[in-house]
């Protein structure tokens, strides 16, 4: 009965995802849903991404939070459109929200559209919200169990980022074997190593971004 | 009506978290309900607290994941009993689950019960589990600005672990403002900073929490 009552919410949920989709391709915005840990790195990895793309690609961003429009505050700073939505205690954005959203982000004028999900590596896995993709952001003083311990996220994830690598000489990693084992619970899977801090592998990740949106 | 449903759902759980306790206090068993993000170091913690309290104080161990039970047979290693809870998807510990692990944990056998919540900042702060203490752990990496993401944890937690401190070298992260920033959501939380990895601040935080087993 209880997994009945999931299955519908989730049915009901991908209807409204799959609009959305058709608004965003209507307006030929391609949607990047981005989710991690807390303090993985999604908003870093935002600011860095309009930073570099100034002039290369027009980009609007959606902020998901329970509270607080501080990431919004500090996104908002570099000139592009955000919306915030406050899920008021829900541990993920769903379709519904996302598309209330959307009524808010000026379509019309931008490309790219990064929608930053609440921190949480269970429950937005489960739930679309109309993205192209989905991009992980997985930092290495998590540690490398977190595949093992959070699969379906790691099985989802078009691109999982491993992030804050200039960590490295401080931690215990090891991102061979991470790199395996999330490529061992998803095939297509496209994995970067970057640092936010020092810039490395930004450049390799906005090639991808630059590809996909050309795709589309 | 939703609301509503949720208020409903959250008063149920209190009722069996309350047996819960009721039946951990008959048992003279004092139970921690360990919190954090994905990766902060709850384990860590738990191995630590293990090790430097063999011999003062009889420990259990429930461990909360989604899947996997990676983290229980690292614990069962060091020689104490521990049940595993795989949620099957959900992103907390509810009251119920608890429930059904307790049945599994040797209560007349030990003082202290260590319960690893799912690794997540938001759900677990909503469903007591019939705990006499929740814990906190928070560590530098994830960033300075989670007490204000993350308001309810932060609120209800009765002590946080600053984790990861030998890490502050190479981070910007500043403890101080960090601190005041949750006293200003909790007036009477405990903080203490840590590292799993060098030892330092664990002897504060055994010496709080073998005086919280002694007041009971």
């Amino acid at each position: 009965m209880e997994i009945k009552v999931l299955k519908d919410i989730l049915s009901a949920n991908n209807q409204i995802a799959e609009r959305n989709r058709q608004l965003l391709d209507s307006n030929n915005v391609f949607a990047v849903n981005l989710m991690s840990s807390p303090g993985a790195g999604k908003t870093s990895l935002i600011l860095e991404t309009i930073k570099r793309l100034k002039g290369k690609t027009r980009i609007g961003v959606v902020e998901g939070d329970i509270r607080s429009s501080l990431d919004a505050e500090m996104i908002s700073k570099e000139g592009v459109s955000v919306v915030q939505i406050n899920t008021g205690g829900e541990c993920h954005l769903d379709a519904n929200m996302t598309y209330s959203a959307l009524g808010n982000v000026p379509l019309q004028d931008i490309e790219l559209l990064l929608i930053e999900n609440v921190g949480n590596l269970v429950c937005p896995a489960e739930f679309a919200i109309g993205e192209h993709k989905k991009v992980l952001i997985s930092s290495i003083p998590e540690g490398g169990d977190k595949p093992f311990k959070y699969p379906l996220m790691f099985h989802i994830a078009d691109a999982v980022l491993i992030n804050k690598i200039d960590l490295l000489p401080y931690l215990k990693f090891d991102t061979e074997a991470f790199s395996q084992a999330i490529r061992g619970m998803n095939e297509r899977v496209e994995i970067f190593q970057i640092s936010c801090t020092t810039g490395e592998g930004i450049q390799e990740w906005l090639s991808w971004l630059l590809t996909q949106i050309d795709r589309r």
